[in-house]
């Protein structure tokens, strides 16, 4: 697909199908964010690749029992290795290179003709626990993708002039 | 450009020659940020389009002294208008949403023919004197963009075997 039209195409969806990613397209979606930037070039992420019926009703429980998340092909889990880390203006880098990472495979599923979205809320010990994850690293965010069984409306977005300002700071 | 040739082109650059962007291709970068989800639609996010050489040269000094960032034709800084605001996890989601709509961007100025770089390490209490940003509010990152004056060689990445699990965390 054109980059643009991945870009208008992709949403954030909360109904699939049930239904099987091959294996080969998961991979492709993979490889676009082992491909994305991060912070120094650390790539200090591990993506867990969830696709059992049990342990995707889990994490949607954990995720505020919104249960739509278990309908997904797959939930990833984006885990952040190297919590600690400080860039030089003094901020973690931990989310910016998941976010990054989950930005990629949001679009490289649109160009799949896949849905994802992003899902913040969860029980953030409760699934570090189910996962086996280790304390000392940050499950950063979920991310569900699979195939679409919902076609959400027009993008409810601000409009260009009120997120871009020149120069300097105006409200 | 097809989706996967701007995933296998986006590079980070930090060698630019000096030209300006049209202000239509500018435009359509940041309109790819515009579409860009950010956590439950808030896109509480502001983007300071830099163009002046010598605003350029003060924001590249104050991200420790690379002074090739002012060669970039624009730097974008990515200010974050929410940084109190916490998601069902319990993280905040400013660096999240800063990082999904700067990833968009990268990508939107790769299939422009354009080069871009994160930039996380600057003054940020100066970075945020310069530009007048109120200290309420949050300078996640910058992001230069501009035509490539250098070919940077293979991506040096992980294997993919290394960043993904299945089911439950393994290392």
């Amino acid at each position: 697909m054109e980059f643009i039209d991945v870009i208008l195409k992709r949403r954030s969806i909360r109904a699939y199908k049930r239904k099987n990613i091959p294996e080969e397209i998961l991979m492709r979606i993979i490889e676009s964010a082992r491909l994305a930037p991060s912070a120094s070039n650390l790539q200090p992420w591990k993506f867990i690749i969830i696709r059992d019926n049990k342990a995707k009703q889990e994490i949607a429980r954990l995720a505020k029992e919104r249960m739509w998340i278990a309908d997904a092909s797959v939930i990833i889990a984006g885990v952040a290795t190297n919590p600690d880390y400080r860039m030089g203006s003094g901020q973690s880098s931990s989310a910016i290179d998941i976010a990054t990472a989950f930005a990629h495979m949001s679009l490289a599923a649109t160009d799949e003709g896949l849905g994802t979205c992003w899902i913040g809320s969860f029980d953030s010990d409760g699934s570090k626990r189910f996962l086996g994850i280790p304390e000392k690293f940050l499950l950063v965010g979920l991310l569900t993708i699979g195939y679409p069984d919902e076609k959400p409306g027009e993008k409810d977005r601000k409009r260009i002039q009120e997120i871009i300002c020149y120069e300097k700071w105006s409200d």
